[in-house]
């Protein structure tokens, strides 16, 4: 067995998932939705499945959703991408992966910042690199130039950034993608962007890929995801964005990782693309969820950090007066007060993050007052 | 970008497939069935889209499927294993490069048997192992014992074996599992077993694993697919098999390769497994057009190999009277004939298999006599 898998746990979100599935205690861990998705986009999967093709695919996607993404992000984001800039995967997770698995090579160095995803150290690992890490800093947890310049050396050949931020919900400003874009061109690097949360942010700026900034055209990989954009996420169904270069050779990756991703999901989606209603409305949920549990946070006297982005808020323990380090507070909570929460430390690179703790608000409100009164309970 | 991607081509399956999608060609390249599936399965996808969640599910699989596949493999194959010695995947292919990447160190080196997969050796690669290759014979394509020891050394840690072998549709006998089980066992290697065909035998022997071998249960991978299974390819759903310590570790690979798969098939394919009348049904429909197939190439003339397993039959070119090598004749097929094949040297080390293309023989009766009509005026 190879030593990475060896020592590995499971993560951190399907273990307090698994002490909520019983429905025992409330899961704010995991970051899903509690309701069960758009219902057009359902009804348009069972739809494809009764009247589309079963069989194999086209391995980078079918080309109605690879239209459809090039058409999405030409209205969203500005990006005026061909279809076969798109290869679609079996959810952002395998896009990630391969998107590892084909830029790096053995010895190389790839900067990944801090907090950071728990698949990125492992997978650039067992693709033969070194990760090197360079820590963002609370509250505001910005990219500071100087410091990733210092991290840089003739070894590294990619970074990977996570915009918006997971698990802080923070947001890169216009002047620190410039700042990022600037580094990668002036030391030649790939930028492996996971940019799931891209249509998850509350600040009312549009989102703009590190892709879009001057120079990134040729050496980055954009990667996007179905179940965030429309709380769908069991599909499983994610997607790699890049020259049609680049993408041809993710192609090559993602034909041994899955093949291809199943059509009635694909054909769902590349609707659902189409769809500023569903959308929007899906977006308007989650705005409201979220400032129910901001407030209702305030109310039980939680000290937040901001969160213009994503299904998350952080709770400084600190500043909420609660003596306890984030994984004392996120066991007792789980095994107490019967609420699950994701403490940052599992995002950190030797724990040195120990003072906050990741909260899911995309539930509903009855949920959250429930969770919120159970974590007062415990604090 | 890694070298392996750089130097790779697009898989012959998908190159064959993209020349017939505009429906101006045959096409017995690809495996995949030319009817829609079980629409008892389809219809069971689409209540779970509208009944069960669409969110992420376990990891590992939904109990239900888990439960199923412990049930089925105990009725079918006798085996007697825990749920929890399974692990769902996205697809066999994900099953796959999950068991490369979990087994394989950096240096080791992996048994392959040609013809091979195209999956194989590159994964084993990427990996940063090194496969040894063992040449199996036309036309019975036998294990033989000596050679394979041969192979081994102090560093082989692995040996992956497809029983029954795509392309060429042969089966091992109880007398090579039992060779390939004492050598694993004499040599402490892994065995990774790829039997996603293991439901598509028209010999009338029920499939024994390898796993089941005497000392094979804490070494062994078993594969399976429900897109072979039912003739789902789209579907991209199978799983991993393994004693439960190594499964847990096939779970940490899974993780970071997909992390868990769409539900709602999971629940059909659990469904499907305990319909022995919808598998049944699909067995009894692959082998009227196999021997439809069988008939129409033995009444123009194609002499074949014997394949007792899978949805494919192998025409020796040499004994049908073709000059051609398997490369200009699927070539000329495709091109001239208008219909895809596959030629066997695409599994083959270093080109040594030149006699002998695959036809795939799971599509309607009216669609073989065509696609043979067109290769008898080609050869
Ligand atoms: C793939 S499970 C993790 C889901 C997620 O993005 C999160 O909870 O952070
Ligand atoms: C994953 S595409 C290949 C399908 C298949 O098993 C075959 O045609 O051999």
């Amino acid at each position: 067995v190879h030593p990475i898998y060896a020592a590995m746990g499971e993560t951190v979100f399907e273990a307090m998932s698994a002490l909520c599935r019983d429905g025992s205690r409330i899961n704010l861990g995991q970051g899903f939705p509690d309701d069960n998705g758009p219902p057009e986009l359902r009804a348009a999967a069972a739809r494809a499945l009764e009247q589309r093709s079963n069989q194999y695919p086209p391995m980078a996607g079918v080309p109605e959703l690879r239209a459809a993404l090039a058409d999405f992000y030409r209205r969203h984001q500005g990006l005026d991408l061909a279809p076969d800039s798109y290869v679609v995967t079996s959810g952002a997770t395998e896009a990630l992966t391969a998107a590892i698995l084909a830029v790096v090579r053995p010895g190389d160095e790839v900067l990944l910042f801090a907090p950071t995803y728990d698949l990125y150290a492992p997978m650039v690992r067992r693709a033969g690199a070194i990760p090197v890490f360079v820590r963002l800093s609370p509250p505001l947890w910005r990219y500071e130039r100087a410091q990733i310049e210092a991290a840089i050396t003739p070894r590294t050949a990619a970074m990977i950034v996570n915009d918006p931020l997971n698990p802080t919900g923070s947001v890169a400003s216009a002047e620190e993608l410039a700042d990022l874009a600037a580094l990668c061109a002036a030391h030649d690097l790939v930028a492996i962007c996971d940019e799931v949360w891209e249509g998850v942010r509350f600040d009312g700026i549009g989102h703009r890929s590190l892709l879009d900034q001057t120079g990134m055209a040729g050496r980055t990989i954009k990667i996007g995801s179905a179940g965030k954009l429309f709380g769908l996420t069991g599909w499983k169904l994610g997607w790699l964005c890049a020259s049609p270069e680049l993408a041809g050779v993710l192609g090559r990756v993602h034909q041994f990782l899955t093949f291809t991703t199943m059509p009635a999901t694909q054909y769902a989606v590349a609707e659902g693309l189409a769809r500023d209603d569903v959308l929007s409305r899906q977006h308007a949920g989650w705005a409201r969820t979220r400032t129910a549990m901001l407030r209702l946070l305030d109310e039980a006297g939680f000290a937040v950090l901001p969160a213009p982005a994503t299904w998350f808020t952080c709770v400084d323990l600190a500043a909420s007066g609660i003596a306890l380090d984030d994984a004392a507070f996120s066991r007792r909570a789980v095994h107490e007060g019967g609420v699950a929460t994701i403490p940052l430390s599992a995002f950190s690179v030797d724990g040195e993050l120990t003072g906050v703790v990741r909260l899911c608000h995309c539930k509903d409100e009855s949920v959250l007052a429930e969770g919120v009164r159970r974590l007062a309970a415990v604090r």
